[in-house]
């Protein structure tokens, strides 16, 4: 039932067509541990710097997010600023300032080692390595990763694959870390990579799954109101592994489900700025959506 | 039980990253035709020129297609040459040659005008309009449209839009005509401006069909090999008319049967060039497609 999560804590500035927003709480982990917290008890690794305003943390503590593993360390958080105009399926960044990221080097608490269920956000494949090599038992582990890390650290990146259960990226990443325009081709040589599941995240396209057995076509969810996308993708991936944490089952029909409840968590996370929609969020609301989806993709074949 | 075509018959020239095909069978209301007569029998209107390959019209003929209401003009036969390259999803046109087609005005033959289905291929929405004057009572009308006449001729189209039961378009003319980068936004103007349902065709990631009532996600079948995505849409809404004609039933459970036999004709005819893959198509081959549509999209909710 409890599981882990590595990944950034930052200060958001982000401008949208809809608003903007200027040091907002972001990052990936942040993102990820709010989304998992309505379905599992959630242990987060990340560091953040001396000025990170203290009641940003207050909504990861009402959520009962466990946050002994988040450092403290010398220097400013992470910032990142990017803007999004009408084509919300692409950020433009405008500065990326790692801050004491840079030094970031993951130390995952004992109490910590044993999770069954570890979440590698978007960082450097060498620390998630490192991640890897600091757990001593799991059941399952999900990893995120970026264009940045594919052109930069692609062999450290291929060992960390060899070592994940399921890798959740984008679309272009997909096609990217494959060299192969086609997705379905491109699946199949990401599984050939290590991974037994691969999900691919479509924007406002929904999301495919595959792994050797069968492919999975969620939807996308069509809102009318989308005012900021800066971390649906984590959103996404915290409501499916929180998902997964709880059934502690692993079936086909589980993981579409926890498909579906990752789509639902980042349909709602883009309604509002940072992680706004989160905080306001019932449980109920999400069993809803989660019907909403239902009824949006569901036929019968005569 | 019967469905009446007015669109185009051309000879295409069409390279792609998997191959290329000088002067093949195509045109809106070929492929329209072809698809749909698996359904029901199919009666078209439409023109060549004096050059049109008489063999060409074989596989129509075969196909039980209805060519009684296709003219022969004096002059050539309308001709486009296109390329995609990686990205499949947008065609790239390096000529087009109305010919016969820039004086073509439909004839709807008597015995057509009163055809319960009727379908609009993309075509100038004047002429749209002169066949809609001609039919005497339908059940059901749907038609195509692009950016160039939403651009060039928007009054007549609008005009159209009035007069239509079901609008099919893509993605990116949704949005183009709505004025709204939104697609659900952009799918409400659009209703309000008179159809009763509107299909957005997403490419590979599939359709969305929108009423006042609901909305409905079909998803795009990740195919490995996609070789010539020409006549995808007017493929998709053959096999979408078909089944509506042979159902003649328009409840929502038949619409989004209809929405999938559609999908799952288009993801046959872009396997090969033109309509090649059409000809060896078989129904028991359409059956298994779709029933691969539904296990891709199944979900069950907890």
């Amino acid at each position: 039932m409890s599981l882990l999560v590595v990944g950034s804590v930052a200060l958001d500035s982000v401008k949208t067509p809809f608003g903007e927003a200027e040091e907002v709480l972001g990052g990936s982990a942040v993102y990820f541990s709010v989304a998992a917290s309505f379905f599992s008890q959630v242990h987060l690794v990340g560091a953040v710097g001396v000025d990170f305003p203290k009641g940003h943390l207050s909504l990861l503590q009402e959520r009962g997010v466990d946050l002994a593993g988040l450092e403290k360390a010398e220097g400013e958080t992470f910032r990142w600023k990017g803007e999004y105009t009408h084509n919300l399926n692409e950020a433009i960044t405008h500065e990326t300032h790692l801050n004491v990221f840079e030094d970031f080097r993951p130390r995952i608490p004992t109490a910590y080692q044993h999770c069954r269920h570890l979440f590698l956000a978007n960082i450097d494949p060498e620390l998630q390595l490192s991640v890897l090599d600091q757990v001593k038992s799991t059941d399952l582990v999900a990893c995120d990763t970026m264009n940045y890390w594919i052109e930069g650290k692609l062999e450290a990146l291929k060992e960390t694959l060899k070592r994940v259960d399921i890798l959740i990226i984008n679309d272009g990443e997909a096609r990217e870390l494959a060299q192969e325009p086609n997705i379905a081709r491109a699946a199949r040589a990401i599984l050939a990579m290590g991974p037994k599941t691969l999900i691919v995240k479509q924007g406002e396209y929904g999301a495919l799954s595959f792994d050797h057995e069968a492919v999975f076509s969620a939807p996308g969810y069509p809102l009318e109101d989308i005012r900021d996308p800066t971390g649906a993708g984590d959103t996404f991936a915290g409501g499916f592994m929180g998902y997964l944490a709880k059934a502690a089952n692993l079936s086909p029909l589980i993981l579409r489900q926890a498909i579906i409840y990752g789509s639902a968590m980042a349909s709602f996370n883009v309604e509002a700025f940072s992680v706004d929609r989160l905080k306001t969020l019932t449980y109920p609301e999400i069993e809803e959506r989660v019907k909403a989806f239902k009824l949006l993709s569901h036929f019968d074949i005569p």
